[in-house]
Order: C-alpha cells, then structure tokens, then sequence
C-alpha cells in the first residue's frame, strides 16, 4: 500500500515542466477540482477543457500548417489551372513567394483556401489531408508536422484525460483539415475537434450519398467565434481554456466567467532557439496569425491567467529532443 | 460460472420489445459488431449512432413538443407585445388556434420561433427551457412531455451505450431546446446534441461575455441536413442510425453508404389506441413534420432497413403505463 503510494506520488505527470509556478498551477487546480468533497469538485462530465491548436498545441512558424497544405494543392492542382500562372495569389504560390501571396489580404486568402480545400466529397478531402500530413515535412526543422507538437501539451492532454476531462480542440484551422490526424497524434476524437468550416451539401453521386464541399465559408472559429463554436458544438461552458494569441482572447473570458474553479492558460512563444520568438509582447514583430500582445499580456496578468514561458517552462518543445 | 451466464442469458436489454424480428435485428446487429474476432468487429470509438427525438424517442403528436413551448412562449410575451393581438401568427395563437397560427406557412412559423427564441443569453434561454420543461403537460395525457419518451427507445439507448456506443440526437428541433433536459432524459449530454439553430453571438454585458440568440437562422438540420450535421459535429459516418419519417431519410442513406456492418430503423406510428396513428404508409393523413410515406415504407422494404411497427413491436410505448 505504501509502496503504491511512493510509486503515484513518483510518476511526475508533466515531465517536461520545470517545477515553477505554471506546472504547479495547473496541478493545483486539477487537483481542486476533482478532490471528492472538495466545495471547487467539478463532476466528470463538467470537465471540458478546450484547446487551440495552432502555436498552441503545435507550431505555427514560419506559417501555420495549414497554409502549406494549401500552397502544395496549388503546385498540385497547377497543370489543371493554366491561369494560374499570371493570376494571384496562385501565381506568387507557384513561384514560390508564399509572403507575397498572403499579402494580398483576407480576400486573397479566402480565394486561396477556397480553391484547394473545396470542390470535392467530404470524404476525398479526409484522404487529401492524410496523404499530405503522412509525408509534408516543416521548413526548418525537416520533421513532419506531427512531429511538431509540444511534448509538454500532449502530456497536458493526457493528464487532463486522465483526471475525468474531456478534451476539445477548438481552433480558427480547418475543422476537416485537422480531424483526420488529431485522433492519432491528441488522442482527440473528431467529435471533440471544432473548427472553421465551409459548407457542405448532401447529394447523391453514381446512386451513393456524398457530401460536397463547397466554397463557401460557413463558420470562422476564431475570436468571438471561439465561444459560439464551443456552445454550438459542445453546448457546455470549459472549466479549462488553452491558447497562445489574441484569436483565443474571448475563449478564455468565456471560461473564466463560468461560475466555480476555472483555469485559463496561455504559451509565450519566446525560445527563439528551440522554437520560435515572436510577437509585441515580446517587443517582437506581430506575425501573421501569431499574436500575443502587450494587452493580451496585461489582461493575462491581471485576469489571473497562467501564461506559460516556453523557454523557462518547458524541459523540452519536441519529443525529437534530446 | 455457468450461473453467471445464465443470469445474464436471462437479462434481456430490451424487455420492453416483443421477441419479433425487429428486435432480432437490433440484437444481432450489435453482437455482429461488439464480438471480438468477427469480420463485422468495429471498434469502440466509431460505434456511432444516430437518433432522430421527434417521433423516434419521444412523441410529435397532437404536435411537435418545441411548437406547444413557442405557443406558451406567446402567451408569456404577449403582455408586452400588445401588437400581437391583430398580428398573425401570433393573434390566432393567442386565441388558441394552434392549426392556424402553423398554417400560415414557413414564413408565418419562423417569425413565431424567431419571437419566441432569439433576443435572450444562451443562458437566458436554457433557464427558460428548463423552467418550461419541468411542468408543460402533454395535451392528451397530462404527463409531463418528457415522461412521453417511449421506453423501448430507452432500454435501446442503455443496451447501444452498454455495448460501447456514443448515441448522438440528430434532429430538426432546436439543439438548444433539447440540451437541457436531454441527458438527464435519454443519458446523452449536450456535446452530443445535433440541432437545428440560430445564430448567437458573443458579446460582453455589464462586464460579462455572454452569447445572444439572433433572430436569424443558422441551421436547418433537417433531410439533406442531417448528414450535413453529422459531418460537421461528429466527424464520422454513423453505424447505426433511427428515424421515424421522410425527415430521416438522408440520415439513414448516408449511415448505410458507409463501409461495414450498418444498421437503420424507423419507426412506424401505428398505435391509435396507445399513441397515435399517422401517415401515408398507413393510408392516413400526412399531418404536420411525421410523413412516414409510401415511397419511404418501399425504400425501407427495399434497403433492409428495420420498421418498428409500435402496435406489434412494442410491449409498453410509456413508462408510465402499466
């Protein structure tokens, strides 16, 4: 019995945390809520925690993944689009200058994610997704994609998992486009993955029900899209938000004014040698998609909000570590 | 140990069903699919299954439970909209007129649910529901409505669940109509609640985020819909799915497009005398959001898919019977 005990108390969760005040916080409050008795219990079906996904649970420099997925269906899909040639922003991406073609704005970008994510059956484009996230690998660091996620998120995941929560990512990414690896690579089941969407429609194709993608935008999850998706989807308020920018702003107010123990989390991307440095709470450039701001640091402070130091609080980014 | 097995043997997961090939079907089904070793073997997390509420888990009739809840809706606002008393639909729902105030079209019945839904907090409206939900009686029988869910579908629920499935609601009602009583009701919580909606929208009162429910739809998940719906909040194809009308139609292709063992059943109203008889199929009338059509009663007959004939099939359709 005692020995049991030694061995509990031994096995460290979060390995990959130094013991500083982040770790202990999430413990603390993990520990508070699901203690029997305790006035902060939470029951288990109340243990939601949400999740972004981009330069939260994986990295999102030099871009988000997603837009690479994206640039390769455009040198795919090429030869079927002569007019691509001269027509932006498929002609920058062709030639290489992926700057070029997200500089030409929301519209630019929408023209693009609409050309490559839409015009073909729900299930063609799952297969899409898993042939390109099997083999693309990231600029730098050659690794695959997968391989780039946070060994301290992913035992975050499990520990939460293991503790009665029940884990949603809840991303301003393609809801289709991270479904068909989450599962493997979270343990997030593609009913706990909520995300931006475009329409489907039903129809029949050679007598057999398909759903076509369409390209149109028909939900954006991102800022006070957060908690509409969250309640759209789950239909719950999280007792635990996770995020690293200004598009997860309203998610963590949304859970933090739930009534009872809340815990709200957001990473600083401030390890320019393992990762990545960036954003103006940093004094450093505010890059697309990525930004943490002097204001989002305020209110984090202020609010009560763990933010998380990569450089200090994370032992190490990437499982590839040695 | 043969003890053991006989008690098990003897414990029928679905007493409430007659021993006819309906009920075979179910059960077969689900051995074929939980067995170990066997080519129909699906693992647990993609033992999905779909039900319709209205007709299929709990009653539709004299009408649908969500219409009575907007009538009573009116009647609560109607003070402060002296307007009503001249406007339809609303004048001819205040009168009492239900048939009516629903025959005046689509456009007549969403401006009575827009009214009625929109222009309150999520959270504003689940107290509403709640309240509304824990003392409206049935018309006809004077029990509460969610004592009106038929007890075969309930055992069916449990005996699914008991064998690793997920159930899921996947309905033309409102999501946030059904949410809040849902799993105490049926045992399946709000994350797995598909409904049709209306917009909402994040904001902040008096310091606090709140979502506010919009007079403007959002989703129709209803026919084509459904798979729609399906796609979108759970990410995979159902393994089994359960309707009652031509609502449920695409639902029910769509399950058994999928690859593997499949399984679709609806439910025929045929029980005058302890429910209600209804539709086409039957030669009666095709009264408000319950056609069981001919065409439909042939595709069934045609697919393979199980009919539930509430007559013969079902022992007790209510709890509260004895």
């Amino acid at each position: 019995m005692a020995f049991t005990t030694t061995i509990a108390r031994a096995q460290d969760p979060l390995p990959s945390w130094n013991d500083f005040p982040a770790k202990q916080s999430i413990i603390t409050f993990v520990e508070k809520v699901t203690k029997p008795g305790s006035p902060h219990f939470v029951p288990v079906p109340e243990r939601i925690a949400t999740f972004d996904n981009d330069g939260t649970l994986w990295c999102e420099q030099p871009l988000p993944v997603q837009a690479f997925f994206a640039f390769d269906r455009v040198k795919t899909l090429a030869p079927k689009h002569p007019e691509w040639k001269t027509q932006e922003p498929f002609a920058s991406v062709l030639k290489g200058d992926y700057k070029a073609a997200l500089g030409g704005g929301d519209r630019a970008i929408l023209e693009l994610f609409m050309a490559t994510h839409a015009g073909m059956t729900t299930a063609e484009f799952e297969q899409i997704v898993r042939d390109w996230i099997a083999t693309a690998k990231h600029p730098k660091t050659g690794k695959l994609y997968t391989e780039m996620v946070y060994q301290p998120m992913l035992e975050l995941l499990a520990y939460l998992r293991a503790n009665g929560f029940k884990n949603f990512i809840v991303s301003g990414g393609g809801i289709e486009f991270m479904r068909p690896w989450a599962e493997k690579v979270y343990g997030i089941p593609p009913e706990q993955v909520v995300g931006s969407s475009i329409k489907t429609e039903f129809g029949m194709r050679d007598g057999k029900p398909v759903l076509t993608r369409l390209p149109e935008l028909n939900f954006n999850d991102d800022k006070g899209g957060k908690p509409v998706g969250i309640n759209q989807h789950i239909g719950r308020r999280p007792i635990a938000a996770f995020g690293n920018s200004t598009g997860d702003k309203e998610m963590l107010e949304y859970t933090q004014a739930g009534s009872g123990a809340r815990f709200e989390l957001l990473v600083l991307h401030d390890d320019a040698v393992r990762e990545y440095a960036y954003g103006p709470a940093l004094g450093l450039p505010n890059v697309t998609l990525g930004a943490f701001t002097q204001a989002l640091y305020d209110q984090a402070q202020k609010d009560g909000w763990t933010v998380v130091s990569m450089k200090n609080d994370w032992k190490r980014i990437f499982a590839f570590e040695k």
